[in-house]
């Protein structure tokens, strides 16, 4: 049997008390190393949490928790090496694929430490200017945000075992906040190693970073009403958990961010081959492969100008073909696998699902597997799909695939692209290509209200541009209705998610008395 | 048969098809006016108020929306007198507390007016300062918020008729959402005969400010993920709207304000008699007795140095005694009625759970009452509890008796003051009094984070300050845990809950382009 990981909880390294459940590689199919919760005290442990690790955290100021955040950041550092094995062999991603991930992990919370300069070096936060309260200035309402006294738990996907710690993990840590970390099991080694690498160098207070493996049973019930919650996965599970006790009836604070049919979008008056329709193709075709699609953020829906549409299918199609498909551990190999059997199954049912509306214009059955064999590795190709009535194929506008796998459509004039953007019934991040700055800062604003970002490529930006799947600490991370309506990120803004804002009304005496 | 009012939706005044629900005065059980929503299409109503309310509201800029609030405010100044004779008769308040209400409404609405001079003539806002994304400078991030599209649902409590529906619709009908309020039916009156003042004086667009009286079945269903929803009510009924499809499933954003146990604390080394003993007791005593204590925000929990309980309990039992209850239109009287039979029976079962672990130092029993049969008039004297031992007497923490009603407990030390605070989980305001401004600012931000307001009455503020329970419109109003965790007022900070806040990430050129 496998090495059983341990759970960090209540200042200990503890096993499970069950068997585990294995974690595989998904391109070998082999056992890499067993999670469990089994047994474990967990009111005990979050008690822990809250009232060691959470009063030793806001014991330091801002700045103070800063270089508590460098000192991990070093610990991240030193052992980058390890955690692109782990990467290669439990989410079968190619190295620049799981730089997304782990480097993408570094440069959050290295942003973080240094966003504390900029933080006073003090225990909580003056939020906003101070308001009079009586004509003769004897009374103010001052607004002061402290840090929550609770935990913070993180219920964590299983496609940025890494990243999807750090982006959370840095502004609550940041805020004087402890964290508990569920990350999802199929890919919970990463997530686990890095915070018994941060813990085990003692760079944390203890209480400060723990980490529960396996089944999440539990977890939610042990929740106070002054914790904070948040979770990336699904919508079904999110409707979940915004159902229970803790939530519902505790009014535990929750942030989420869930299924997200994602849209890039060419704005017309572009021919075939200039600047923007190229950005287009580049940048759709990238985000189809890179992680395998596997990302929250990752282009669904294409929208293009009718008369573009196959000038684009074509493009489009001969970089998809390009690709190179397999085992990650292979030099030639450019895309590696999905993280499991139940995702490749869940791809497999959402392919089958959309191409009863559309028709395949790249299909990633052409891709044959390289050093990979097809009955145990979870690989697929990169598939296109084209909706030439997009009004009318409703399943492409709702049904998140989580792969390789984007849905070319057609649109008459930008308010129909807008409009059909809008069917995503709010998305993380828009995508839109063009060479008109008015009419790409006017569909930017249309935009802005249905999504968490709205990202815009015009050719000056060709290069500099930072990804439309890519997550920057400095901007905002979520979005609207299906996206959950949570917001990560974001820079300073991050931390409000891990403070209390309250009014203080005082006389300027008692006012200058709170520090 | 009594009136039936209409209600307002879809752009027209329309009748509910069903009998209607008799709203009655409290104090001579008459029946005043009919409420009924039976058989309106919501749905329709719903996307009128969205498509054309909202479209023309956000197409106002916020200085136009601004100006279009103040319209609405000199509308309701023209009708005052009649607002004070609904109040009277269905809410069985004396003037006074009817100011509480309607003068409190009008000075929120009249802020809002005035902060508009303070936005930009724009149609979004702009958030914090553009972070660059590329060291050469081509390519920003810029944070922007812009109007929500969907519509604001308020689905409010029965004891503000009127503040309730101006703190909520000022700052979003300046955000440029449209607005449909669902007003408690016992006292719906006043609520819907302000929404058809201003919708008749023609200052707001078709469509933007919506009143639907009776039952709230399919409201929520009329939702759709664009809208927003906030509640006001008792934890039990927001844990239903939180469970519900629209927020669990749809991530409708929903702003929740439930129980709240307030306190109020008197510092150490206060001797009796001295200037923060006395304000302690003067505000006590208001507080239990303004609107008959039917106020959130009102005082429940009164903690006292151990020492000093028996004088607190003598000084507060002579000023109640000198409250005169009963029939608000009797020029003696200072404490008019609990609002329904319904409140009146809560009152008494909660006080009945109280006094199993209290005593009572004041009777309300012992008041006569005014020119009211204790048979019809829903009318109760103020009470005062005493419980000794505050760490055993859990049901004091734990509930909300909504009415003249208050629990006055010892402590040995401020950590154990403090702590018992904490005890009601969340709260939406505690208030402090003494006169050591460095322990009045250091418990005040160890209050701040259990709290959405912290109100300090120290000497020099004893005639100035705006009074434990009021809701200033400049400070927070809300409160985490059992206080529903929402987030209402504090000036422009309100608006946030009316906007989504998005990044657009571009090149200058195209951010110059956002105008």
């Amino acid at each position: 049997m496998s090495e059983l990981l341990h759970n960090c909880l209540g200042g200990r390294w503890v096993a499970g008390r069950g068997a585990g459940t294995a974690l595989l590689d998904p391109v070998l199919g082999t056992e890499l190393v067993r999670v469990d919760a089994a047994g474990l005290d967990l009111p005990a442990g979050f008690a822990y949490a809250r009232d060691r690790g959470g009063a030793a955290l806001r014991a330091l100021t801002y700045r103070q928790r800063g270089a508590m955040l460098r000192a991990a950041l070093e610990v991240l550092q030193a052992h980058r090496d390890a955690y692109f094995e782990i990467a290669t062999a439990n989410s079968g991603t190619v190295k620049n694929d799981s730089a997304v991930d782990i480097d993408g992990a570094i440069y959050t919370l290295s942003t973080y430490a240094k966003l504390a300069a900029s933080l006073p070096d003090a225990r909580f936060l003056v939020d906003g200017e101070d308001a009079s309260l009586a004509k003769d200035g004897t009374f103010l309402a001052r607004h002061v945000q402290t840090p929550v006294r609770g935990l913070a738990l993180f219920i964590n996907a299983f496609n940025f075992p890494a990243w999807g710690l750090w982006e959370k993990a840095a502004p609550a840590l940041l805020s004087g906040v402890p964290v508990v970390v569920k990350p999802a099991t199929a890919t919970a080694w990463l997530t686990q190693r890095m915070v018994k690498d941060v813990v085990d160098a003692g760079v944390l207070p203890p209480g400060a970073l723990n980490v529960v493996c396996g089944r999440s049973a539990g977890l939610l019930d042990a929740l106070q009403p002054m914790d904070v919650l948040s979770f990336t996965g699904s919508a079904a599970t999110a409707a979940t958990i915004r159902s229970h006790a803790a939530v519902a009836r505790d009014s535990v604070r929750v942030n989420i961010e869930a299924d997200s049919v994602n849209a890039a979008l060419l704005l017309p008056g572009e021919a075939p081959g200039s600047a923007a329709f190229d950005a287009l193709v580049k940048e759709v075709a990238r985000e189809m492969t890179v992680k395998s699609g596997q990302k929250c953020t990752a282009i669904r829906r294409v929208f293009v100008p009718e008369p573009l549409f196959d000038a684009v299918a074509e493009a489009l199609s001969a970089r998809l073909a390009k690709a190179t498909v397999g085992n990650p551990r292979s030099e030639a190999v450019r895309m590696g696998a999905l993280v499991s059997r139940a995702q490749l199954t869940a791809v497999r049912e959402g392919l089958a699902t959309l191409k009863s509306v559309t028709k395949v214009l790249h299909d990633g059955d052409r891709h044959a597997l390289v050093d990979a064999d097809p009955a145990v590795a979870c690989i697929v190709g990169p598939t296109l799909l084209g909706a030439c009535d997009a009004d009318g194929a409703a399943q492409v506008h709702d049904l998140e695939v989580f792969g390789p796998v984007a849905t070319l459509m057609p649109y008459r004039d930008t308010a129909h692209a807008l409009q059909l953007v809008g069917r995503g019934q709010g998305s993380l991040v828009a995508s839109l290509y063009g060479c008109d700055h008015a009419a790409l800062g006017a569909a930017a604003l249309a935009l802005a209200e249905g999504h968490g970002r709205v990202h815009v490529v015009s050719p000056e930006a060709a290069v500099s541009h930072t990804g439309h799947g890519n997550v920057m600490p400095q901007s905002l991370h979520g979005g609207p209705g299906r996206a959950g309506g949570g917001e990560e990120l974001g820079g300073l803004r991050a931390l409000n998610f891990y403070h209390r804002r309250a009014a203080v009304q005082a006389s300027p005496a008692v006012l200058a008395a709170l520090g």
